[in-house]
This record gives C-alpha cells, sequence and structure tokens, in this order.
C-alpha cells in the first residue's frame, strides 16, 4: 500500500472504531490489530491518537455534511425528510462516538478543532437549508430559526440514541414538522418571515409532510 | 471577615469578571485586585483559578434554576413566559461568561464537572416544566419535547448574545410560543401528547400566549 493509501485506511478502521464505542475506550493497539499492522507503523503514519482521532472525524464531518446535500427538485418537506433519513442513518451508524462527541464528554483531540469540525458541519446543514429556501442574505429571524432547528436536530438524535424508546422514522417526520412549526411561529409575528414561510408552501402538494401536519393540527385541541 | 464569608465574596467577585469576560481572559491578580485582597491571600481560599471558576459556576447554575421556580397559579403560556424573562435576564447579566462555556470554547475548569454543573442546570428546567405540565412520569415523547425544547433556548440565548439583533422580549414569547408549538407537532401524531397539549390548553385565557398564537397562525398563508 501507498502512504496516502494506508493512511485512508488506518482512519477508515479507526473511524469505525471510534464510532462503535467512546473514543476514549478505543486503544492504538487495537487500531493496530483491526488494520493488520503493528503499532510502530500506526505510528509511523500518525504521531498519536489523537491526530487519528481527529483525522477519523474529519472523514465522519465530510460523510455528514454530504448527506446533507439534496437535488433541488420537489417539495421542500419531501426533501428535507429525505435529508433526515440519512442524518439517521448516519447517527445509527456512528452512535456512541456521536453520543460522545456532542455530548462534550471527555474526548481525544483538541477541543477547539473539534469543535471547529461540529461547527463546520452546522454551518454546512445551515448553507444547504437556505440554499433550498433560495435565500442567499437570511434575515436574523431566519438564521435563528434554522440555527436553532439544527440544536434541535442535534438533540432529537441524541435523545433517540439514548435507549432509542421511539422509531426513528417517527422522528425523522417529526423533525420536518418542528421545522415547519418553528417558521410559522416566527412568521406569526414577522412579515418577512410569513414571506419564507409562504415559499415554504408554495410547492407542497395536498398530501405533502407540511399539509398533513396542519390537517392534523387543525383536529387537536384548541385553546377556548 | 471570616473563612466561609471572605470565601464566599470572592466566589461573588470572580463571577462577576467571569461573566463580563470570556473565562481564559480573566487572571487571579485581577480577582485579588477587585476583592481588594492580597494574590496569595485567594490562594489561600481557593488553590487556584480553576476552583475560583468551578465555584463560581456552581453558583452560577444554582442562581439560574433558582429562577426557574414559578408559582404554580394562573395560566402556562404567561408562567412560562416570567420563567424566559428570569432566563434572558440572567443571559443578559452574564453574557460573555454564558457564551464561552456553552460554546465549549476552552474553559477553565474541568470539562466533566463543568459538563456536569450544565446538565444539572437543564434538568432542574426539565423537572420545573413537568412539574408544571402535573406529569410525574414523562412519557419519553414528552421528554424529547422538554428536552429538545431546552436546547432550542439555549441556541436562542447565544444567537441572542451574538450581535443582539433581535429585542430580547420577542425571543421570550417566540420561546413560549415554541414549546407550545413542539408540543402541539408531538400531539398531532400521539394520543398521549394530545392529552398533555389539552390539559396545557384548559386554563388559557382568550387572550393567552397560546390562544394568541393560534389566531395569529390561523393568518398565515396554508399548504394549498
Amino acid at each position: 500500500m501507498g502512504v496516502e493509501e494506508r493512511r485512508e485506511q488506518l482512519i477508515g478502521v479507526a473511524l469505525d472504531l471510534f464510532s462503535h464505542r467512546s473514543p476514549e475506550d478505543v486503544s492504538i493497539d487495537e487500531i493496530a490489530e483491526a488494520a493488520g499492522i503493528s503499532r510502530p507503523l500506526v505510528y509511523h503514519y500518525f504521531p498519536g491518537k489523537q491526530q487519528l482521532y481527529e483525522a477519523a472525524l474529519r472523514r465522519a464531518a465530510d460523510e455528514l455534511s454530504a448527506r446533507f446535500v439534496e437535488p433541488h427538485e420537489g417539495p421542500l418537506g419531501a426533501r428535507l425528510l429525505r435529508v433526515m433519513e440519512r442524518f439517521f442513518d448516519f447517527v445509527d451508524e456512528h452512535g456512541p462516538g456521536f453520543s460522545a462527541l456532542m455530548r462534550g464528554g471527555p474526548v481525544t483531540g483538541s477541543k477547539s478543532r473539534t469543535g471547529a469540525l461540529i461547527d463546520g458541519v452546522r454551518q454546512a446543514a445551515h448553507d444547504q437549508i437556505l440554499a433550498h429556501l433560495g435565500v442567499a442574505d437570511p434575515p436574523p429571524r431566519l438564521t435563528l430559526v434554522v440555527r436553532s432547528w439544527i440544536s434541535l436536530a442535534e438533540t432529537t438524535a441524541l435523545l433517540w440514541l439514548d435507549g432509542r424508546q421511539m422509531p426513528r422514522e417517527e422522528l425523522e417526520r417529526q423533525l420536518v414538522h418542528d421545522f415547519a412549526a418553528l417558521a410559522a411561529v416566527s412568521a406569526a409575528y414577522d412579515e418577512t418571515m410569513a414571506d419564507v414561510l409562504r415559499r415554504m408552501l408554495a410547492d407542497e402538494p395536498e398530501n405533502g409532510m407540511f399539509a398533513e401536519l396542519v390537517a392534523r393540527l387543525m383536529e387537536l385541541p384548541q385553546p377556548v
């Protein structure tokens, strides 16, 4: 194997191990064994566990960001649902590592560098949503809706991982509905946001994600 | 001053300094100066900056948790709004320290201990909300709504601190509405949550927070 190829293989092996157990429980020896090479050879490619963890994290961040990319076609609700499905696939595949990282527990690696990677993924999610909404220069209220919804998605995923007490399909749909709900709350008090909401709903089919939500909400108990 | 009194004074001085600047920029010398005592005397009470930071953080956590306590009287929306006002008071008073801590940037102090303090405050918020809803043993979907709304409140506060581009009064109201919206989305698909929502709305007056939201939402563009 060439140097680059070997590095890439090691990153893949490490990501797999870091994904399935809390990162601090994974040793260089295990990584070496899983890769079928000697411990000194691992150190030939990476100075230590921290660098290997950060490289694995960078690959995971790139992978997750890539899953946010969705063709600009069809109703927005359906697009967001497909992204949520891929997001939960990722969360499912990298469960323990994702939890350890996002809970900010004892993580191997530089805190500022891992923080920057997480922020990069959040930024990618934010940019994709704005691109789908067709908004280049978001007003502060839209940024607030998008960013707070992203934190909601993270929390939902973490709570799901903690015991998997609800079916993920339900949470994927719920997150799409939560986005619409948060946008609607903001639109209820702000004209610019009402415009954004109008555009969001413009291409929704009668049996679309958002129409379904509104119909169901109409059947709920109303305050006096 | 007695030992306990002096310790309490130092914690107060430190909390004030840590609240107004990023904690790593605050030196023991400054704390000593602000407290009007010598640097060695500070070390007599606290082994180092880390312990002083953690003590200050503990006081801030207690203070914030205390603000969540609200009499069980009157409409739920109005109660939650009062808590939001006190939450934003706190965020306002401790801005830079709150941001540095919650963004997980380079924080003085043990990461697991500061993390435990943050989780304690989240737990206090969660418990108060459930007590007001009159739910002792929350179903997973309610826990999800409460916990994800708490993360939403944190994100909203952090975004507000970052430039204060929206009036805080608007965000306080919006968070109350967001809670109702997230509960309604969950209720749209789950009978137990519909019961919770029914109870939430039971004592709402005609001009209450939730009724106002529903009225405004009704005027919004509807999907087809």
